[in-house]
């Protein structure tokens, strides 16, 4: 067993973020070629309205499509249809999500802080016994419509989260403006109030700081690291868009450590192979190209 | 003044790993650009033999074509050929280099360690009273021939430059392969025998380390670091071809730390604009690319 725990969310949080739509077979190829390459934890999909989210409007089809017993797979719920609609396949693991943030809420899932919350109880009263939930909790350092976040609307989420009874709660850094600085700040607060193996961090690398940040937070004592296969999501095309901190490069820095993963490097990017080629463009990771590169794949 | 001072290599480093030959009035633009850009120390070029760098053959022009009085000026010199060439103009600073690798020196500059550091005593020897000596020590953090290098390789070269005059050394990750607990490994050895003022750091970005080291490094009281606009130098397509940490990022970091530099990052990001272009290529730094989505560049 690893040491780190590393959620792959590149086949919900990466792919949502892409606006060409992906054929259902290259999605569940990537997810069954990340299992092969030996992550353990991957975020399938998201049962979420296609009109809001349309790359995701597959997801019955994907989760019929793969295995969702060989590995600990969770799928994004956002709401009471989603979590019915989840029904029919078989998850450990159910995942929601709120914010830091009114106006986050507002314009991303189009209802109040606490109607969010409200969500999230309703998800949990069908929540089957043998179910996991994750619980997300994004714009911890700062919204992009209002700005800063306080420390104590971090402390809020991350309680009330845990109360409704999530297992895990993941601080995301959703528009990548993370610093060593603001790691140190709000984990040093999270472990006054909460058991620091309960949290993990979820980096986006908009300015190339996500793997600084995971060393803050390892250095911290976090253990469980969200990424996304080649740094897959956003589009070097659109504005202020960007891609989750890369599960390629997440691991080469955990290789540096010495610290094990039973990921298959050279595997892990042939996973993301195809989805690239369909999308027309190259991963931004480092490591990505550099294996790319260096096995002629 | 700023705290932490940056030395540009984009125009002599970063040019000099591309294989497609740039005109010299675009190397010219570029120089002009990043001293407009608020960088206050640029390694312009190299007079080195243009058999061996033929992207260097036009260094004397760039020299004519530039004034060097308005900013610190620094020029690659590796050996009493250079150094002669390199007295047509009026250069505050020369960088002299050298390697903890007999192997490294073999191949790279075909001559044997002794022999490297002959070559800079004879550089030595025609420096001006009014003029700075810089040495680089590369593959400080291992050899792509020879592997591991041991700590003493190091202070044997750092101690080496230091005595034959030079006020600052620039340790080399020439390979991109350093990590924070190396970093940590060598400075605190470093530490016990040099002052780490006079000390600089010099990372590539292959593996997407480089932001990660120099923040290992500040920690260690680094206050010097060398990088390349728009992470230039390597090539994409090249066999483990690797580009030195760009400024953009370099630069993003030490803003979010709230250290203080003089580089106004828009400009900065212009300023390599026409020679990324010329190399039919992007920059592969994220503050780059995210400079120019925000502001339509």
């Amino acid at each position: 067993m690893s040491i780190v725990k590393i959620v792959e969310v590149g086949p919900r949080d990466g792919l949502q973020n892409e606006s060409k739509i992906i054929p259902t077979d290259l999605k569940t190829n990537f997810i069954n070629n990340l299992y092969k390459a030996g992550l353990e934890n991957i975020e399938v999909t998201s049962f979420v309205s296609p009109k809001a989210v349309p790359q995701m409007s597959d997801a019955d089809k994907v989760c019929s499509n793969i295995d969702l017993s060989k590995f600990n797979a969770s799928v994004l719920i956002p709401n009471l249809k989603g979590i019915k609609l989840s029904k029919r396949h078989d998850f450990n693991e159910i995942c929601v999500f709120t914010t830091t943030s009114e106006a986050f809420a507002n314009k991303n899932t189009k209802c109040s802080l606490p109607e969010s919350y409200q969500r999230i109880k309703e998800i949990f009263s069908h929540i089957e016994n043998n179910q996991k939930v994750r619980g997300y909790l994004s714009t911890v350092f700062g919204c992009p419509y209002e700005g800063d976040i306080s420390i104590d609307k971090v402390l809020y989420g991350v309680e009330k989260l845990f109360a409704m009874g999530c297992y895990e709660v993941a601080l995301g850094d959703t528009t990548g403006i993370g610093s060593p600085d603001k790691v140190l700040k709000i984990l040093e607060k999270i472990k006054e109030h909460f058991e620091i193996s309960k949290i993990a961090m979820h980096f986006h690398d908009t300015h190339g700081m996500g793997l600084l940040n995971v060393h803050s937070s390892y250095e911290q004592g976090v253990r469980v690291f969200d990424s996304s296969a080649g740094g897959l999501g956003g589009c070097p095309y659109a504005k202020g868009a960007s891609g989750n901190l890369a599960t390629e490069d997440l691991c080469h820095y955990l290789n540096e450590r010495n610290i094990k993963t039973s990921i298959d490097l050279k595997k892990l990017v042939q996973a993301s192979k195809e989805i690239f080629e369909f999308l027309g463009k190259s991963s931004m990771s480092k490591v990505n190209q550099y294996i790319v590169r260096s096995h002629e794949l």
